[in-house]
This record gives structure tokens, C-alpha cells and sequence, in this order.
């Protein structure tokens, strides 16, 4: 019997998809330009037993607003499932309800509601985003001769603590989708090598990458994961505005593969089920 | 310290409460009759390992089909959240999608998306539903005089199955808005007497349960937990409207107490924590 281990992330994604006629994005785009998302942070996996309570709050809400801030999105409203083991400290989950509003409030969205329920091992929460874009920017639209941009620097996440503490790129993406026409965007979550090709999936095109021009070490800034970076494109007509703040990568092509300097990538980024 | 053991589920709730000034019902109730829910289902918890995966979807999707009922809401879109073990069958998988698929369809509602993470010990579905009301009813409308009703038989769900194979009351609730003024409702999910304590808290009232009216075997009917049945109260002049089609089973006093048969009645329903 074939189990998740043996198709993986990608894979069991593509058979869920096959079911889910609005998903295959960073959020689900309802009609109307509704975004809906929800993305699960449990212990030993996305933070460990002795984080901090704030910067776990923080890392579950900051995730989500990432995936908004990925459709060129503003969050509205959240709701919060908990998984809670019953000898859990009460001041840890109001720590972590601190994080989960400071990370809501400082992007203009309201915690709405919530639920608790007990585990026994893995403690979890999933916060789920309603949000809205006039118009929600796809990974679908990228261009052969489009000018590739990431918003920050990739890579070490891990290490350096930025996956607990880092800031969704709500406002560059807001900044983008008032100043230019961005044709595919998506946030940097598994690694620059696995997203990149999730693109290459979504758009049916390619890309080739300058490993000089990728602002992190290599070959973390390709594989690490956790960036919460937004990765886009635009058409070089609007790249030199874009330039001026954010960092050029590379170039869309037109042959569905992901190049480095011209040779082919192999997409070793973060897989949960690896 | 204080854990979440000593001050119980509803301990740790009013506590969340105080910092999330939306909540405090079955759905978060956002501005224009929006209504966001998510609810967690648990591994050994609220299904079993050998519990079959359609059934687990089924409920993971009506509970929360349920908590939109009992604001009189109609579903619209769910997004999905799953913790699984990598050694989990692709099979199972698709089979909780087919159970979630078949829930949410039954009663207008569509599957936008979701996400899946890796766990290692207990797996877990979080389904949130966004819906809309266009006069949410609220838990903290009802009156002294008021009827107090519940849609159907209490007590005994897991020993009958009945809690993984439930039909929420989504069509008996809009019947419900469409042709009296429902004054409070809640479903019924940790028990009568629990959940009426609820109410109680809300409302500012107090009940008079009559035991040979209650649908369902005592003790269990007042205790047993996961009935998602509603319990709602109407004014004394439409309840013969509501009489033909559901069970009333007493009346709101003023007293911010629970009777049963006029003697003080103790909540013992399930608390998560205990």
C-alpha cells in the first residue's frame, strides 16, 4: 500500500488537488476576490518545546499572512484551532495568543475566533485567514521574458531564527500590486529550488536563475526553507521600478525547467513528509 | 503554574476570550453576516486509528457544518488543514477527502483548499467554514418565558456512532430563521448540561429543563456529549409553530441557573481538559 512517504509532499498535494477545484495557490481565491487559507505550526516540526510561547504565536499568524501577502492580498479576519496537552502552562497559551495578535494587529488584521481541543504528544496551532485582493495574483501567470525578483534574503532561516520571528511581506506586496502588473508571485516556504518549480507547474514555463545574483549563501538560500520571501515575476518593461527595491534572480523561459546559470536544478527543498 | 488541567476548556476560553472581542459564539460573527469557524478534530480524541477515514472526514466537515447551523448561517467555502503521519496510506487520505467532500456538498458548501504538515504522533483534521447569516443568532438572546427547544434525541453518540455519521442541522436551522424568531441557539456538542451553562453565561438567563421531556436516555442525554443537535428558545407565541417539528423540553427563568425538574442541575458535560 502506497503511503505519503512514498509520493511525498508534492505528490499527495497533486492527488489532493485533483479534488479541490479552487485550490493549487497560496490561498484559495474565493469570487468576489475573497482569499481563504490555513496552514497548521506543530511542535517538533515548525517550532520546538522550549520556544518561546509569543514567537510561536507570532511564526502561526506570520505564515498565514505570508500566504496572503503571496496573492498580492490584505488579511481581514482569523480564527484559531489549538491543540493543547492538558499539564500546558495557562500563561504559555496567553504568550502565544500575545504573538498571534501583535503578528495580526501590526498587518490590519482582527482575530476573530477560536477553538481548543486536547493532544496528547504534538501540540498544534492552525490559524486560518480571510483576506481579500481586487485582484489576486496567481502562480499561473508567469511569462517566457519575464524578469524574476525575490523581496529578501534566502536561506539559514533555521539557524538564524528568522522562521519564528520573520516579517510577511504584506506591505511589499502591496507596494507591487499598486506600482506594477505582477504576472505570478508566490512566498518562499520550502526552499527557493522546490517553489521555484512550483511555479514552473502552475505557469507551464521555466527559469533560469543567476546563482551570483541570489541575495543568500548558497546552497542554503536554494534548499532551506522558511524564507516566507516573495518570489515574482514582471515584464521587463516594469522591472527597472521594481529594481530599484527588490532583488533580480533571473529570467522566465520558456522550456518548463529550472535552470542554474544554465543548468538544470534539481528541486531539493523542504519536503514535510521526506 | 497553572495549567489548562486546572482552570478546565471553559476556564482557558474565558481567558482567550478577554483578548478576541469577536468570539464567544459557535462562529465568529464578522461584519455583513460573514461567519468563520474552525474546529479540531483529534486522533484518539474524536476518531480512533481504525475509525474508517470517510467517517472521520464526514465529521471533521459536519461539526463544523454544525457550529454555522447554529448561528441560522448557510455554509459556503471550507478550507482544510491536515496533520498525517508519513507512514499513512495515500488511500486513507483520499478516502477522509471523499468523507469531507461528501459532507460539505450535502449542504451547499465547496472545498476551497488546504494544507498538510507532517506529524508523528496523533494525526488531526482542521476544517474552517466561512458562511453567511443575514441575522446571525447569537447565544446571548435568550429571555425569560422563552420555550426552550433541541431538534432531536441527546446522549449515547459515541457508543451509537451517531458522532461520526451526524447530519448537522444546517436545513432544520434555516428553517428555523425563515419562519420564527429564534431568540438563542447553540449546538448541543459537550452535552445538555453543559451546553445550556453556556447559554447561561451568554443570555444572562437561567432554565427549567423537564427530564421526561428531554429526547433521550438520563443521564447520558444531559452529559454524553457530541449530539449536534440544537438547543434554541423562541418566544411563548411562536413556539406551537416550532412544537410540530422539534422537542421542547422547558422553559427560560430568570434566574441565571439550570433546573432540572426545578432542582439545581450541575454541568458535568465533556470538558476537553478534564
Amino acid at each position: 500500500m502506497r503511503t505519503i512517504r512514498d509520493i511525498g509532499e508534492f505528490g499527495l498535494i497533486q492527488q489532493l488537488q485533483k479534488q479541490i477545484p479552487l485550490a493549487g495557490d497560496d490561498c484559495a481565491v474565493l469570487p468576489g476576490g475573497g482569499l481563504l487559507t490555513c496552514d497548521p505550526v506543530i511542535e517538533n516540526i515548525h517550532f520546538l518545546p522550549d520556544t518561546p510561547a509569543r514567537q510561536v504565536g507570532w511564526k502561526a499568524m506570520a505564515r498565514n499572512l505570508s500566504d496572503i501577502a503571496a496573492m498580492g492580498g490584505q488579511p481581514q479576519y482569523a480564527v484559531v484551532s489549538l491543540g493543547l496537552r492538558p499539564g500546558t502552562p495557562v500563561r504559555w497559551v496567553r504568550d502565544l495568543y500575545a504573538g498571534l495578535h501583535a503578528a495580526a494587529r501590526r498587518f490590519g488584521c482582527e482575530i476573530a475566533g477560536g477553538d481548543t481541543a486536547h493532544v496528547r504528544h504534538e501540540q498544534f496551532v492552525v490559524v486560518t485567514l480571510l483576506g481579500h485582493a481586487d485582484r489576486p495574483v496567481l502562480r499561473s501567470g508567469a511569462k517566457p521574458g519575464d524578469v524574476v525578483f525575490v523581496t529578501g534574503e534566502l536561506g539559514g532561516s533555521f539557524r538564524s531564527g528568522k522562521h519564528l520571528r520573520f516579517t510577511p511581506r504584506i506591505r511589499e506586496a502591496r507596494w507591487l500590486v499598486e506600482h506594477v502588473r505582477v504576472h505570478a508571485m508566490i512566498d518562499v516556504s520550502d526552499g527557493l529550488a522546490s517553489d521555484l518549480r512550483r511555479l514552473v507547474e502552475a505557469s507551464h514555463v521555466g527559469f533560469n536563475i543567476a546563482s551570483a545574483k541570489i541575495p543568500g549563501k548558497l546552497p542554503g538560500a536554494l534548499t532551506d526553507g522558511e524564507d516566507f520571501e516573495l518570489l515574482f515575476t514582471v515584464a521587463p518593461r516594469e522591472a527597472d521600478k521594481v529594481q530599484r527595491k527588490f532583488y533580480e534572480i533571473g529570467r522566465v523561459i520558456k522550456k518548463p525547467v529550472v535552470l542554474l546559470d544554465g543548468a538544470p536544478l534539481s528541486a531539493k527543498g523542504y519536503d514535510h513528509f521526506a
